[in-house]
């Protein structure tokens, strides 16, 4: 079968399960995951066995070190993978909840219903936890789900899809429901992404080329993140203690992560009071500083040039800017950021709702660390990924990111005058 | 200026522009809407008289009846467009309201904030009134908005587009809130679609073919209504006189509109109680009737092909079958459904509750007309219109679909351990 015909029938099959997967009950749901527990842990042993195939290959064609440790699954990763499962089926079901039902001059009363949106394509790299973690988060919000991973896991992949196939078939449910692309030809995402009639969404995550590539050609909406280029501002008022524990936390912490702060701005009166001191916290744990002009006079740091405000490093690399207030750390935000988080330290009150106001990010803060912008900290439970966009879902994406609502209307008779 | 130069300027303008109304109070907003309705009312003649010119422009190159009809603003009708203005000045503005803002675990707290989406672009047919009603929900919602209508009313929305742009500066906001495409080049459209830098979103309005054109090239989201092919399911169970009342008021109360009903679905046991009389009133207002072959066998009524339960008459055209109960009747809708407003006609709890959660569409109704599946019926004051799609935006659109949210944070220092 050629790749298009292969992913037609992908589609078809999913569209079938997916009118299935919507009507099922939260208990038919659960036991389903609860069977793909099972068969996981039953097979524990040939999924690391598959892994080891992969990492075996991965080393021989010279995978970066980087991809090679995101493709390892190790015997504790593939338990933490499960205690995941255990936390999706703890997780309350979005769907069928009506809310809003109110009753209308005419006398109809009028509500939402919260609904699976059907089949949900995922496009990842080559780490074998996402299709886990992937399939459970589609199937708890009542959505089939294409699953196309990086071609480095297709023997992980493999594997684990067999064991979410015979978890679906314990549960009596179609094995469809989940289906893991088993071709690693690249074509196969060209394909997914212009299945309009199959595919109602496409979820891809990886890397900004990817992802760029990916919205430009679809003919599906995307649910996208392209980066996270945080920032923290600093604002007069601010209490120097947090201020410094909020910028070092939200730098350091963990450098490769998209909620990581990436600039920091400084209000120029208070510069000498917490530069210094902050610089030598970073430069002890060996962060590279560029600053603006200002912040390379008062401190040892190399000049930042016009693409360093809008860099997403992803490395302990920092950007430093003095600005002359409010207004200018609104306004730099505003053009260079991603997007995706931001901070204010400051104790005053006025300038706190107005940062929250004027700032256009996914996640806007006070006095708290851009780290926090992750969907188990907001209370989702888990997140398919963190949306920079601003349709349909912005920010951390959980279970309800994956379903729309549909109206409802119950009347006694009701016609319209 | 070329087409995609002068179109380039409008998306920078209207970018600049967003970022200002993103940010206006509720006050600053209606003040806008108020002086907008003020130079409306001054205006009238100029309006009516551009408008006049339109219409004979429409009648010498010969436009249709319904075309020209749509097109026509008579003095009546102005005023009409004047009152939906207030209407939308009434409204509860959505823009900063903060939901769901509650503790968690680590301490901070964390909720969502309205927001405007930023530009949003709206295509639609040569009728003027929803030049002016599109700006004012847009506004109102904080986004910027690029206006392109259909070429035969360009004088209309020319005139009432210098109206809006009084308002804007007399309101001291930037004129480029609301820009109205001034060419009639059709390649304007084209550009527009594909801005994804400059526009958010676009929202086209008018017939089915353009709709489809502009989803096949967009780049950027689009929030679109295809068509409305609604149905009524008269179930064995259901109040006789409630089932005739909501049949006949679905189909005939108007017929040009997408909630119609355009299929009519009767449960077998009750046939011959239900459907001599409904054929009879039908034939009456003069529906034409087309029938699956149980329906011609019991009444005057032509044979209904495949195509048939597909369509969307907007005519007084009725497609009828015959079905062995609620299985049927829910499989028959989620096929050939165009996934817009359905309706059961029972009084039996568990099949209403089947129907509600089973048929997949924007509205589903218990014994109510389908005809209810309306923006001011829904209580959402007004509409842009009514989404056939399920990203984003499902069903009714009003000011709450034309914005999104983002995530609030507030801590007092906290960082992530």
């Amino acid at each position: 079968m050629n790749v298009q015909d292969y992913m037609q029938s992908l589609g078809r099959e999913a569209r079938a399960a997916s009118r299935y997967i919507a009507r099922a009950t939260t208990n038919e749901k659960n036991a389903a995951l609860q069977a793909i527990y099972h068969a996981l842990t039953h097979n524990k042993e040939q999924v690391l066995a598959a892994n080891a195939q992969d990492m075996a290959n991965g080393l021989a064609s010279g995978l970066d070190a980087a991809l090679l440790d995101r493709l390892e699954l190790t015997p504790s990763r593939f338990d933490a993978m499960l205690e995941g499962l255990q936390q999706v089926i703890a997780l309350t079901d979005p769907i069928g909840v009506i809310t809003d039902l109110a009753y209308r001059p005419s006398g109809i009363q009028v509500g939402k219903m919260r609904v699976p949106l059907g089949v949900i394509g995922i496009i990842y790299e080559s780490r074998p936890n996402v299709t886990l973690e992937a399939a459970a988060l589609c199937l708890k919000s009542g959505n089939a789900t294409i699953l196309r991973g990086g071609s480095e896991a297709i023997h992980s992949n493999r594997a684990i899809a067999a064991c979410i196939k015979d978890g679906l078939t314990a549960a009596n449910l179609p094995s469809a429901v989940v289906q893991v692309v088993s071709t690693t030809d690249r074509a196969a995402v060209g394909e997914l992404i212009t299945m309009p009639d199959y595919v109602d969404v496409i979820v891809p995550r990886g890397g900004k080329g990817l992802i760029e590539r990916i919205s430009k050609d679809a003919r599906v909406p995307v649910i996208k993140h392209l980066d996270g280029n945080c920032h923290v501002f600093i604002d007069r008022d601010a209490d120097i203690t947090k201020a410094i524990n909020i910028a070092v936390n939200a730098k350091t912490h963990r450098y490769g992560v998209c909620n990581a702060m990436e600039s920091l701005l400084i209000d120029a009166p208070i510069v000498a009071n917490v530069l210094p001191q902050l610089a030598e916290l970073y430069l002890a744990k060996g962060v590279e500083l560029r600053g603006c002009e200002q912040t390379c006079a008062l401190i040892n740091a190399s000049p930042a040039n016009e693409q360093d405000w809008y860099e997403e490093y992803l490395a302990p690399v920092l950007a430093i800017k003095i600005v002359s207030g409010l207004d200018e750390a609104i306004e730099h935000i505003n053009q260079y950021s991603s997007h995706h988080t931001e901070a204010i330290v400051t104790e005053n009150y006025t300038k706190a709702r107005r940062f929250l106001a004027e700032v256009d990010s996914s996640s806007v803060m006070v006095n708290a660390s851009t780290r926090f912008a992750d969907g188990f900290e907001y209370g989702l439970g888990a997140e398919i990924g963190i949306s920079t966009d601003k349709i349909h879902a912005r920010g951390p994406v959980g279970l309800e990111g994956l379903t729309s609502q549909k109206w409802v209307v119950l009347g006694d008779g009701h016609i319209r005058g």
